[in-house]
């Protein structure tokens, strides 16, 4: 299972990414081949097939190599999906004796299901490592700078003060929800196993005296969920990837939208560890990780609309919204995946410059902590007055340039008033919720 | 809170729904009422405000009809939301006392993230309801119809025989999910309060010891989480209503679209309790609940999209993503709410047929049981016998317009050999399926 | 028609635009009383109906103030569309005499649709002169900053000079396109009229001797467009508004996110003529108009992912694709609208500061030029030692905070070469560019 | 050139297309060689370049063969995009000499660019022939069954009859327009040149005099449309691709729409000429092509939703927005390429089946004409008394499972009016309007 049967070639995101070897053409490959083992072999196990139609089965499935990915992906014209050239060569690599138990009693989409959900949770597996990389490093980031001050910014414009700790405890706060979210649902997923039309009949047929306890013998074979029906048209465990891994990509992105701020040439609050070079200016040092983040995030939601809109499938087997699924739900795997990966790189070697924070609190010439002196003027001059004042001389700092501060410590009935303009002493309580948001384990 | 101020013209989907009281511009009025009352509650509780300002502010915000709505939406266009300008109204309801206690410390973004979660919580509520309403009247129609055989359909063709039970049982399991979904989603919705860049920091000008204990005391005052951190720009809340409201207009659409098919005409196995007139065609009895589900399931994702999307929100405050989401998530929530009283009132009224299911069990003259007997032939004429005469039998069935089973009574090598090709005992597992999934609290 | 009846309270972004008062229930209720009472007269116009039933019913439909738009959303429920109750109350206001007229031989969706048009056209054209509007002061911008250099920013970083006409002309080059495209759609337009199922046989049956000649006579009573056929299931019409409105908001969403960028406290290379104020920091000047249009952009692209959706509409009247269209369709326009609208003030309004390009094209200490540096050394040098030079300059350059041009300067080897490290005489043919783009009318 | 590198596993909507060819990773990378060639004889051309530099450097990409793509692929997460490490492999390839010419002046978005235009066409070229074969099977299709009567269903109900030559006309009228919008936009596809920030300032540095003459010079080399102005960040062309490619796949996804309801088991008007097949029941017959169709019509509105929320790009190149173009708009032009193709296969051999329509007119027992025997009563019996009676024997029809016009001709006041109750004479103006949609060219 390798990253060459990806096509990655405009995919800077996730090429190379675990997702990358996890989604290719071979690793679905190598997924249906571990559902239709594993299906003999839960029929094996519970007296429905002979053990050596098992072996035979596992054995002439452990080589992927021996089947033509690409003449599959062709004839999977015919019937619409690949599983049905799929069966028609492993029965034969299985050979005359034990042939006929390659996929006894199944449809096609008990397979391609199954071999989804072994994807899915073969992805979501590094994932979830990465998500840990990132957020161990973006733990580290909000301890070191619990109170290192810099302008909050809201509508693009200096606001108040607020830390860069408390900044990347958020983005934290988001990676814990992402795992989370993901965690739980990686272990819901179950297998699918029902039979042409979710009755489990054929293998009764095939003389199962309880055909239902082979959902779960099946799900154990592979590491997965017993379903507690069969989910052909019931498609939970695909809306919930759908939800958690658009919710990863946004999470991510959010950190990816702050860090494409602070990048800014103007602004360089952060840098990337190692920026991306450019063709045609050897000095730039762009944020790329960040880029190919954000465009991950861009993406997402799109393809997760896609399959939450293939919940509406009609019948016992939908003609369309099944089809619908494969390729956006291997492609948000891939975005989140390749997205993990970069967010842990980018949170582990993020350049923090908090000189550069300290001097944009001086941008505004005292105006953002205008707020403070707002609540600290109106018990000494009255509300109106307060604001009166405060207006005036927001108006002079910006049209002479001089401090708020210096304008203040002239206004006559402010003489003995002491008045705290530093912003950087104007942070509130964002060290207390960094505090708090760190003990989240 | 009626739905009066809901523009439904182009909306029968939700028309006159719970969800269009709970969403219309007045009822979010009373919510962003609600929220600055409680806001001056909470600081009062604390020590922060008289106990009289949070009696005059909540008093003056007790009648969202003092208010008005239109000169709110457009005075709104000022600042780009529409706290702004209610903020100067209800300080001024107020009075020059105590005026000043209202929406103190706070900025716009807590006051509206907050009367959000207020609508949310109040819309999800009789959904919820619904949702009840509607798994009971499956539950009952899986029972009922727990034998009731059917043709089970795979790409719009008849494949094995299912039961209507297993049918409606799935349809329950989906909006069981909906409701674990929604229930969860639900009782974590948290208060929003951060002040201007989320540290708090005014608080604590106005005075406050601990301002970190202000947003548990406000979420309180209004039956909502405490938040662990301010939420201006970390939107799991908005992201996870996206998530379940998504998926539960999903899990209807399956319902929606499986009624859509059985009411069809030729088909007529299920029809709605009471179809929709047309204005053309006075006998015509058009499944309308099941067609204004469809829609809303056809929307639903596309909106949830642009909340993920909007994940990505920079900064401390974005200038567009939060924005973005204010309209979606009201839509989201008026379809979904609109659907949910939509299923409810379809599975209540669904008139079952099981003399037309029964029928159409013989509308393939017996092919719908070949997988069963290629079964049953197998052991009895080897694997590729059997195959060769049922391939061979079925083209005679259709070519000739005779049953299989006739066909296969007048194979000599057949003549012992007792064969089931009653469809109505093809069901394999069905009941103890549906069983199972009764089960389900 | 004003935009009383639009609920906006949620939507700064249009509130009180024109496109408020075009798409509101009322102006919706309209529309539907103008295709009915046109149906009537085209009849007329046919001699298959007296005149005096079309003025009875041109009469009666003239004043939707008659009409409950509430009592009509709630009773579109029973059918599934407001044209059905709406029916019912124009022909009990006609009267017995000339009731049975109303609505002849015509299906509900031919009202609908054919009011959708109509509002669709009322609503594009106040947003053509809008972008009319947003042009013109584009031009007079890109015409007065032709030559006034500042940083190209290219993934968030600077890249090379530009100028911030090309800029503008590039911004009005978007609007031009918006214009164009916006313009064809409107353009063509057509009236609905199929009866049931779309082949007219209704009017036949009441009868007409050339009912193919109706659609047109009906499309001309309204200014819209003749249909080729009747497209109850063949959406173009839909499908091409959806795509120019989601391009005109996505252009007007470009020209938002550039003024974001350089809007921001660090840059302010550009403000909004008036920024909208903030509850808790008297001094901020937010980008309220770019950021209302960045949430449409934002949202438009998902609204017509579902008109698109809606192309695949079965049979003759498809049950769910049809009723999904209309709030999507009507959000799409609003959307639109308020964009457009806020995009002219934010024009006409835009404050340029030449000095704060001016000075950020030394920001990066002549690195801004190294693309330059490199063209022009390279035949003194060599590539390979020019590219050397350049890259350990660039490094010292940052490292010591030494302006470039000041460290090339000290290399012997250079003594003798005249390099223009002037950002401000590198912007190569962007005057030129320029001049031809605004030679575009 | 092959379908060999496109990874379609699970794509059978789109493997071994002609689109599969055109949009690999391999045809990705001829593209950008030829776009980098074609960049250094433009330059030649213009005389910035010497004439060997021109035929060394096409030499060297006239085969993609000698460049490692999956290297390329991993390179590319260095700067963010696959042009910059493919200067450097084209830059070795070409040899000292005239290596310098390769990419000289350009920027790797001019190249990536104008490689995806290049696709484009190169895609949209067979989408039109596979348009054209549809749209000459759907006009065969439509004159043939110009008068074949059939039911007209709306919201899943009989409504009253058409015919399938007038459906057959919609689904080519839609083809039509499909192929109108994707020609014009296949027409407009300019190449890209501009620079580092859109400027062509390089080629200035580099010696050219007038350097807007080389986009222009650039275009001819590539058949490309010659760009009024670079469009780094002013993606009209995406945008027009997105929304022509959407609504092809819509368009087609009609077609197919109304294939999956035809071919019902139970309706069986149509048949595709060759089903799928079924992993476990051998005689089924899926119509395989349209429900891969109507997959690709469910995925298509998303990615195009993502295109046009590209549109909202900053600066001089954004940081991911152009990023999150390059997958969605080659999963569009397959999608839409595949989606063609099987539309043009589905209409060659699509079988119709005028015995099943006719025998389905008469499902509702005459209740299909209701509407003109309303019309024709109206006249005779008044209009509530014909209305009265209708909907009495309709409820009789319903109960005594009697044909209407039975029922009808027992009333005594209609003894001596001739009524026709034939469905098949009830189809209005149908072949007059097959007629007029079938001559349009």
């Amino acid at each position: 299972m390798t990253s060459a049967d990806a096509e990655s070639l405009l995919a800077p995101g996730w090429a190379g990414s675990p997702a990358a070897s996890t989604t290719g053409d071979g690793a679905w490959l190598r997924a249906l081949l571990d559902a239709e083992a594993a299906l003999t072999r839960a029929q094996a196990a519970l007296g429905l097939a002979p053990a050596e139609a098992a072996t035979a089965v596992t054995e002439a499935a452990s080589d992927p190599g021996r089947f033509d990915v690409r003449s599959l992906a062709e004839r999977a014209r015919g019937g619409g999906n690949p599983v049905i050239p799929l069966i028609a060569d492993l029965t034969e690599a299985v050979g005359a004796e034990y042939g006929p138990y390659v996929h006894r009693g199944a449809t096609s989409q008990d397979i391609m299901d199954t071999a989804t959900m072994l994807v899915a949770v073969r992805t979501v597996d590094p994932v979830l490592a990465d998500l840990a990389r990132t957020e161990r490093a973006l733990a580290r980031l909000a301890a070191e700078h619990r109170d290192t001050a810099m302008p909050g910014r809201t509508l693009t414009q200096h606001a108040v003060p607020t830390t860069f700790g408390l900044k990347a405890a958020g983005w934290r706060s988001l990676v814990l929800d992402a795992r989370d979210r993901m965690t739980a649902v990686r272990d819901s997923l179950p297998a699918q196993l029902g039979g042409a039309a979710g009755t489990l009949a054929a293998f009764t047929a095939y003389g199962a005296r309880e055909a239902t306890a082979l959902p779960a013998a099946y799900a154990r074979e592979l590491g997965l969920q017993a379903p507690p029906l069969p989910w052909h048209t019931l498609r939970t465990p695909i809306a919930d990837l759908a939800g958690c891994l658009a919710f990863t990509a946004g999470a991510l992105g959010k950190l990816a939208a702050d860090v494409l701020v602070l990048s800014r040439t103007e602004i360089a609050e952060v840098a990337e560890g190692s920026g991306g070079g450019s063709s045609a200016m050897p000095h730039k040092a762009n944020p790329v990780r960040a880029t190919l983040i954000a465009a991950a995030a861009r993406r997402a939601p799109q393809l997760a609309a896609t399959l939450y809109g293939a919940l509406a499938a009609e019948d016992e087997r939908p003609a369309g919204a099944w089809h619908a699924e494969w390729e956006p739900l291997r492609d948000l795997l891939r975005l989140t995946g390749g997205a993990a990966r970069d967010a842990a790189e980018l949170a582990e070697r993020l350049r923090v410059r908090p000189d550069a924070m300290r001097e944009h609190l001086h941008a505004t010439r005292g105006l953002i902590v205008s707020e403070r002196l707002s609540a600290e003027l109106t018990p000494v001059l009255g509300r109106a007055r307060a604001k009166a004042l405060l207006t005036d001389l927001a108006r002079r700092t910006c049209a002479e340039g001089r401090p708020l501060g210096e304008l203040l410590s002239e206004e006559p009935e402010l003489k003995d008033v002491g008045l705290d303009t530093d912003p950087a002493r104007y942070t509130g309580s964002a060290g207390a919720l960094t505090d708090r948001a760190l003990e989240r384990p």
